[in-house]
C-alpha cells in the first residue's frame, strides 16, 4: 500500500525529473512534502549576473517550480499545474555555495493555489534569505507533452 | 563626438556581456534605445518545463534582464542597476522559434525606476504575447565586480 | 435588437451600482467600452493618507474595479469575475482634483482575464500618471447575493 | 525614560490617525509591535462589492497602511514611509463581522523595507484567512504635509 504523501512525491519527482530547465540550472529536488517543496541549486558561474551574484532570474526559477510543485502536492490526481503568475522580491545580493527554495501552500483551492516561497542562500552552514515569492497555480487538465 | 544613446547602448551592451546567465540561456540583446530594450531568446530544449514549453523561469529572466536594462539607459552615469521585485503574468504557453523580450520604463526616477515588459513568441514571423512583466528597478552606486 | 457593447455596458453599470463601496469612495463609472473601463474618483479629504494626499488604498480600490469590470465586458453572459490578484506601483503622489483609473484587457481567457490599468491624476487639465496595475481577473458562474 | 518600541508605537499611532482614509473605513490600529502592526476593520455594507461581501479595495487598503506601519517602526527617526508596490492574493471571500490585516516585516532595509501581511475575516470568534499582501515600502525624508 502507497501512502498518500508517497503518490504525490513521486508525481512531483517524476515531473520534475521532466524540467530540463532545471537540469541546465543544475537544480536538484531535495524534500517534497504535501503542501511543501525544496530545491537546491548549487552557485556556478553560469548563472550569474553582471556582479558575479546569482542572476534573479535563476533564484526566480527555482522558486517558481518550487511553488508548482507545491501546489501539485494538493491537486487531484488527473490535474498538472501552470503558473497563473508570480512576484518575486530580491531581498539581499544572491551570494552563497548553495540556494534552497522553499516554498509553501498558502491556500489551496480547486482551480487556484496560492504558494509562498522564500530563498535561502546557504554558506559555511549559515542560511540568509535573499527572495520571497508569492505566485498562483492553477491546476489543468494533464495536457499531452508537446 | 558620442550621442547619449550611443553611450548608454555601450554601457548596456557592456554589463549584458558580463551577465553569464543570459549567454547560458543563449539569449542576445538586439535593441537598446533611450527608455526601451529587447532581448531575444531563441528556443531550445534545454529550457524548457515537463510539457516542452520555455519553462516559465527562463522567460521571466529574459524579462527581468530587459527591465533592468530599460532603466540602465536612463540611470546617472555612476549608477548601475538592481531588481528590488517584479510581477509576471504568463498568458499563454510559450511555445515558438524564438521569443522576444522588450521592456519600457514607465516611469524613471532617481532611485526606483518602473519598467513593463512584454515576452513575445515568434513563429513563422507571427507574434503572439506570452507573457507580461511589471518590475521596479533601483538605481545604486556601481559596486565592485564580486 | 441591443448591441453586443451596450448589452455588456448596462451589465457592468448595474454591477457597479450595486458595488457600496464605490459610491462610499465617491466614485463614477465613466466609460464602458469592450475590454476597457474608466472610473473616475473626485479628490475628497475623506480618502487621504497622513500627508494629504489620495491614500494608496484609495487609488487602488478604483484601479481594481475598473480591471474587474474591464475583464467582465469580455465575460461569458452566464459569469460575473472576481479578483483574483494585483500589483499596483505608485508612481507619484496622488495630488490633484480628480481621478481616472483606466482598465484594459490585456489578454481574455475563459476562466482568467489578465488586465492592466493606469491611475492618472487631473489638475487643470492635465494629466499625470500616478499608479499603474497589472491583475488577474477570474470568471465565476453568477453566484446569488449574500 | 521611553522605550523603543512605545516610542514607534507613539509614530505610528500618530500617523494612523491623521490618514483620513482610515477613519472613513471605520479602521481601528489595535497592535503596534516593532516590526508588526494589526489594523482591524468591522463590516460595514457601505464597504462592499455587488455580492455583498467586503471590496477587495477596502481589504487592500487596510493591509497596505499595515504594511507601511510595519515598516515605519523599523525605520529612522527622521523619515517616513511611502508605498512603492504592493502585490495581494484574494484567498475568500471576504466575509465576516470584522477583519484583522496583520502586517510583519520581511527584511527592513536602510531604503526599502519589504513586508507580507495576511487579512483574516473574524466571525464567531473563528478566523479565516481571506488575502495575503507582499509589498515594497519606501523610507523618504518627512515631507511637509500637503
Amino acid at each position: 500500500m502507497r501512502s498518500y504523501v508517497t503518490k504525490h512525491e513521486e508525481r512531483v519527482r517524476q515531473s520534475f525529473s521532466k524540467q530540463a530547465f532545471m537540469s541546465t540550472l543544475g537544480a536538484e529536488l531535495t524534500t517534497v512534502e504535501q503542501g511543501g517543496v525544496e530545491i537546491r541549486l548549487p552557485f556556478s558561474p553560469s548563472l550569474t549576473q553582471q556582479n558575479g551574484y546569482l542572476h534573479a532570474g535563476a533564484i526566480t526559477s527555482v522558486l517558481d517550480s518550487a511553488c508548482g510543485y507545491a501546489a501539485l502536492t494538493m491537486a487531484a490526481d488527473d490535474k498538472e499545474v501552470l503558473t497563473v503568475e508570480l512576484k518575486v522580491n530580491l531581498l539581499a545580493p544572491a551570494a552563497g555555495e548553495v540556494f534552497a527554495a522553499r516554498a509553501q501552500v498558502k491556500k489551496a483551492g480547486r482551480t487556484l493555489t496560492v504558494c509562498t516561497a522564500d530563498a535561502f542562500a546557504i554558506s559555511g552552514g549559515q542560511e540568509k534569505v535573499v527572495a520571497t515569492m508569492l505566485a498562483t497555480i492553477m491546476a489543468v487538465p494533464i495536457m499531452p507533452a508537446k
